[in-house]
Order: structure tokens, then sequence, then C-alpha cells
């Protein structure tokens, strides 16, 4: 199998020796003797056991992520498709979560050492929102605004339907209605501007 | 000082012990000494020591919490209320994590074993927030909605600037304009569908 040994293979073979030993205790020589190799092999592949670690926990997260950057891509209005893009990103956390907590919290301790990766993640996702955002602002469906920093606004809004240190609460009673309000919230909130702006005389309270 | 011992005392006893010896290792014995009475003297005031631990906690809780209730009191309209109010809870919860933050992760370890104590407390600060969305919805301000549903989404929705699980963001760069992209994103969301709904003929893009 040596000579063949692809890096797919150790991030697979990575994966089940993390779930199995716990973060904590797994090591690369543990990785290689899934594998029937040698550490040097794996090593060939990853610098370190960081790097190593760090690989796993990107593939992880590009994995979950490849249904959600497929929701950005439904047809219609772009307020349909951020709250499909949305409800798809909770979806597949909370299936992350509810169907493997085992490896769920496995990858929450790698999460938490890879802030690296995360931001990285991160950074995709706000990109992701505020691609369908111009597509709404060009639309004449959103209100013009700073784009990134209003994706980034989307992004944390929704923070507890994505944000694993929430998932405790993706079970619990009054969930799906707690994101609809928030999902309802946040799309009024991006239209609302572009529906006071034309008409002159509307009523909007202002501080003065 | 026992026969004038009060609740207040052992409370005040009882956060010194809990930062100095840290959540896992504080005991009651450690309280009544640090107040030279006997341990007998704190069970007449606080029946166990989970006890003793909530009690802490709610006070902590509600004493950051004072000013928050102020800043819903301010005059003007509903929207400047509830901006004040999120951006007061923000800077207490700020000044709490940066100025003590020793006795922040202290907190931070109650509240994660007090749960009850906590969802009476988030309960709380939510009837406060649909108190403002009341007023609002009152004066015209805001769209009429769902108050309970509403007020606890403004809450979700504003979570990475008072939830301790993102403590460690609040001193980083740019984190007071990604508080206001939020604000300003609720706040719109608030209003938008007052500005829509008696507009008949408005361009208002739903999913058919």
């Amino acid at each position: 199998m040596a000579d063949v040994l692809t890096s797919e293979q150790i991030l697979e073979a990575a994966q089940d020796v993390l779930r199995r030993y716990g973060p904590a205790k797994a090591t690369v020589v543990d990785v290689a003797r899934a594998l029937g190799v040698s550490h040097g092999s794996v090593y060939r592949h990853f610098p370190s056991k960081a790097a190593l670690r760090e690989a796993v926990t990107r593939r992880w997260l590009d994995r979950a992520h490849a249904p959600v950057t497929q929701a950005a891509k439904v047809p219609g209005p772009a307020s349909t498709r951020l709250r499909h893009w949305l409800s798809t990103l909770f979806d597949a956390k909370r299936h992350k979560a509810l169907d493997d907590p085992e490896l769920f919290a496995t990858y929450s301790v790698l999460v938490g050492e890879t802030s690296g990766v995360v931001a990285e993640h991160v950074a995709h996702l706000v990109a992701e929102i505020a691609g369908i955002l111009r597509d709404g602002i060009a639309a004449g469906e959103f209100a013009g605004t700073d784009v990134d920093l209003t994706a980034r606004a989307v992004f944390d809004a929704t923070g507890r339907f994505h944000d694993p240190a929430y998932s405790a609460d993706w079970s619990g009673p009054g969930i799906d209605d707690a994101f609809e309000a928030v999902c309802t919230l946040v799309l009024n909130g991006l239209a609302a501007q572009e529906s006071h702006v034309p008409q002159a005389g509307a009523e909007v309270v202002q501080p003065h």
C-alpha cells in the first residue's frame, strides 16, 4: 500500500484515528499503523502533526460546506437564494452535530486549535453571502451597502444556527421557529433601505 | 461577625474564593473560613454548594445587567432606544471580559453549570427587548409582528456581541464596525415591513 499512498487515504485514516483515540491522544504513529506504513510515509505528505490535523480539519469543513455552495446557485430572487443558503448551512451543521456527535466533538476540538483554517473557512462563507448580496443589489432587490461588512453581519446575525458553540441548542424545541425569525429579520433588514429610499415622503422615524 | 452574617456578605466572600481557588476547587468550607464562621452558618443561608454557586452567578448577572435595564429607559424613538440598549449590553459584557479576565473566566464556568439561572437571565433580557419592540410598534415605528419571537430573534442576531462564547473576539480590530453593521441590519429588519405594508403596489420580492 505504501507506494500508492495518497494524501486522501492518510486524511481518511487520520479522521478514524482521531475519532477512536480522541484528539488529545491521537499521534502520527497511530495513523501510520492504521495504514500499515511507516510514519515517514505520512510525513512525506504532511510535514508535521499540526499540518496533518489542519488538513483533516480543512477537509472536514470543505465537505460539510459543499451542499451550501450549491445552495447559492439555485435560481430565483436573491432573498430566496440567501434564505436557502442559510437553511442549507444550518441543516448541514445540524446533521453533522446530531448524526455523529462523537466525530462532531472531535472536530470541535480540532477547530479550536486550527484558528487559521477556521478563519479561512469563515472568509469563504462570508464571500458566498457577499456574492448573493451583490446579485440582489444589482437586481434592485437589496439596498446598496458596504457589501463585505453587511455579508459579515449576515453571517454574525445567524451565528446561533451555524456556530458549533451553539450545537446543544440545535435539537431543542422551537429552534426552527427561532431560525425562521432571525432569517426574516435579516432579509427584511437587507431590503429595508431599498424600499425606503425611492419613496419621498415615506414615514421613516429617525433619531434627531 | 457570625451573628450579623448576611447573604450579601456570603456572596461577596464566595466570589473572592471562587476567583482565588477556581470553580473546580472552591468549597463551602473555604467560604466559611474566609468569613471566620462555621460552614453551618453558610448553610443556614444557602442549603447546598450548588445553591450558593447559583446565587453567586445570579448576583453577578444581575449586576452586569443593571446599566442595560437603565438603557431601555432613555427617551426617544424605539430604534434609538434599542440601539442604545444593545450597545450598553455589549459594553457591559466587554468590560467584564477585558477588565477582569480571571473573574470573567470563573463566571464562564459557573454560567455553564447553572443553566436554569442563565435561562432566566436570558428570558429577562429578551423581555426588555420585547418591551422596546412593543413601544416601537405602538408608535408605528416598527412593523407589527410576533413580539416575543422577534425579540428573541434580535437577541440571537446580536449574540456575537453579548455571548461569552465570543469574548475572545471583543478586543479584535473591526469589532465595533461589525457590531454597528449587525445593529443596522437588525433595526432595518424591524422597520422594513411597516414601510412595505401600507403601500399598495410596492415592489416586494417574494418566493412564489
